[in-house]
């Protein structure tokens, strides 16, 4: 959502969008030129640098934070998007807290990732490197702008932020701790840039790449923000798209086991990516689990749509419609459906689902290996909680989304999604005959 | 089916482009989701049966290839595209062949890339599975209809074809044999299809991505092609780019192996993207190196131009202009400049080249780390030939190109590179807190 603006903000820096633009692209692309050759422990004190700097900032960052605040409110944003947008002290050391846990990752760049002989003598090493440089579009949600730079550099990169408007002062504040912190510790600044001006135009530009500046772009926000990025950029996108996942309770289901994924599925928190949004039930087991399940979602506090069969077993239960299958609520509602077992669970999901995450809960061995590797998902759990498709819980310490796409990073991005890699070839002389 | 052909080329079963294109995307998506499930042993079968119905359909490609030569000829095609395009019973077999080692490369799908165990006793596991539907979109090479499909297969993905209009009639007496093989092994022919038009217009259908259809476009062919598929394609695109590839002669380089590295980097093959285009010698070394390595390459029938250093040392090498700097030539040709030792060699590649392939030769480890290191490209050779740049002299059996991108395929697309992975979660009950 954005909020309409009654005057322009100031934007003092800012000339012409087009050469502002540009200068910023060519300055982020000659500081992945520096990045690339710094060492692990030259980036983990860069970090650490930046986390103390936003510690250290904490009531220039609350000021601006508090101008956002108060011009939102006065555009009347509503209690929700102001609790994205609030930081107090407690937020603001989080935040630095956060970017000490990026610090500490291991660092990716220069594992050898596999390393082969060939038969003429050559050697030949697949290399971890950084990606170059990364555009970072997202809305108002001011911490991405500390979060997101430390993952950035953590894996070598120039970053490119670019924040939501109505969190224009904040990231601003938090960016010129950024800076502080990156030139404290002997790290060109522009290694972590801050788009300054609000113009829409800007982002055009970003979508278009700054002239091959940009080598892939990152989307954070809500729906609408992400569908224009990937329909408008002229370069690669990792983008976090519907997060419709399903958990499926198999006729061989534990029945405490099931009540207690579903409902940490569901009602853990409804608004993140990895809830489940539909409940699939083996018909055979619905005499027993179906019951429990649809009243304990209620009793929790969540809307019920189901089919025919689910409307029988509880009055209070809504109809479903086929819009339902494909709906990602984000709020306490589930669609619930029985099934005629894992295969009619599996062409349910392939059909309806997002390839997101998606959960099958039995103790059948057989049917969980066909559920896992047939769902074409990018996480796919047996007995386990859809609600763990998260970077911090596959351990990857930070993580900048959730990629829905196929290619590069699927599934949780984190400091190692955000690298690429070269083959170093060592020879003694060969030539090819 | 060797049917003669006069012109206009007879399109029997296209009507509407947009139709057929649907269709063929939603045949595609279907039959990716089979052959996900299929097992090596099936695939392998497949691949060569295919291998073995193009032997056994020699007659009518040659007829068809016949009637593919009749027609460019007549509208006045070089002899350089005439030999790309003109098969003969030997290139046939060698086509066959080459999908037969296809089939016996180990198969990628279903591999463990990583594991791990989290704290909450949950095991995380990183499994390769197929990419799902390629789009390959290729000018008149009409093997690449055979290579590009086993390929695609053999990752377990399947594979939309448009190949050139001049090598169309090949390209569908190629693909017939293809479907007659997949057939014949139980494997549905939508697995591997050939759009059936000449019409441009499918093309650009190709490059919107079939409604959702396709996950990824790979262009083989010439600049433009490349070019129009990268600007255009609203999907992700394994673009093979420029090959400004660079060998650097340092100080400490051995002189005979300096001489041998740089002759098969520019003369082997000069139309291979591998092939060197620039010469950078080492100021320090230009006594004993520099004459002799210029007269090898005049004398080799290469035309050297140089900087006013590399002129003075024979009266043949021709001006270099600033344009040389960034020339692709793919023919005998190379631009030679004199560098002051390692880093500006390497300020040299980054500021010219294209980040395909570039090599130095030394036998001083440190310059060679450090070459090794700052150079950004694709595949870095220490004291080797640039034209190892090939999937088949890294041990990849066959590739499909050489990606310049830096995003998931990057260097020699082999059947590695055409898969992606999914997580597979394996839990006993596990809830998020």
């Amino acid at each position: 959502m954005s909020v309409p603006l009654k005057k322009p903000i100031e934007e003092p820096h800012v000339g012409d969008v087009d050469v502002t633009m540009r200068m910023i692209g060519a300055n982020a692309r000659a500081a992945a030129r520096i990045l690339a050759t710094i060492g692990a422990i030259e980036k983990e004190r860069a970090i650490r640098a930046i986390a103390q700097a936003v510690r250290a900032a904490t009531p220039a960052i609350l000021a601006a934070n508090g101008e956002d605040v108060t011009e939102a409110e006065k555009a009347g944003a509503t209690a929700a998007f102001l609790d994205r947008l609030k930081l107090d002290e407690k937020r603001v050391i989080a935040m630095a807290d956060g970017i000490d846990t990026i610090a500490a990752l291991p660092d990716p760049i220069g594992t050898v990732m596999s390393a082969w002989d060939r038969p003429n003598g050559m050697r030949i090493e697949r290399v971890r490197v950084p990606l170059g440089v990364i555009g970072i579009i997202y809305e108002s949600r001011p911490n991405v702008t500390a979060d997101a730079g430390a993952l950035g550099l953590k894996a070598g990169n120039a970053v490119i932020l670019r924040g939501g408007s109505d969190s224009f002062r904040s990231s601003r504040a938090i960016h010129a701790a950024i800076a502080a912190g990156l030139s404290g510790a002997g790290i060109p600044e522009t290694a972590i840039q801050l788009v300054p001006t609000r113009d829409r135009y800007a982002v055009g530009l970003m979508l278009t790449g700054l002239d091959g500046a940009i080598d892939v772009l990152v989307p954070r926000g809500g729906k609408e923000l992400v569908a224009r990025v990937q329909t408008e950029a002229r370069l690669p996108v990792f983008a976090h798209l519907d997060g419709n996942c399903h958990v499926y309770v198999d006729k061989a289901a534990d029945p405490a086991m099931a009540q207690s994924i579903v409902l940490n599925s569901k009602m853990r928190r409804t608004g993140v990516c990895g809830a489940a949004e539909t409940l699939l039930i083996d018909r055979d087991a619905a005499p027993i689990l179906l019951l429990p399940l649809v009243r304990m979602l209620i009793d929790a506090g969540c809307e019920v749509r189901g089919d025919r069969n689910v409307q029988a077993a509880d009055p209070r239960v809504k109809r479903a419609t086929d819009e339902d299958w494909c709906t990602e609520y984000l709020d306490a509602i589930i669609a619930v459906k029985l099934v005629d077992g894992v295969d009619e669970a599996i062409a349910h999901v392939e059909r309806y689902g997002s390839h997101h995450t998606d959960a099958i809960v039995t103790a059948d061995g057989a049917a969980a290996e066909k559920f896992l590797g047939r769902v074409d998902s990018a996480i796919v759990l047996h007995n386990a909680s859809t609600q763990f498709a998260d970077g911090g819980e596959f351990g990857f310490g930070a993580e900048i989304g959730i990629a829905t796409g196929r290619l590069h990073a699927r599934g949780p991005v984190g400091v190692e999604q955000l690298t690429t890699f070269k083959y170093r070839v060592h020879g003694s002389g060969q030539t090819r005959p």
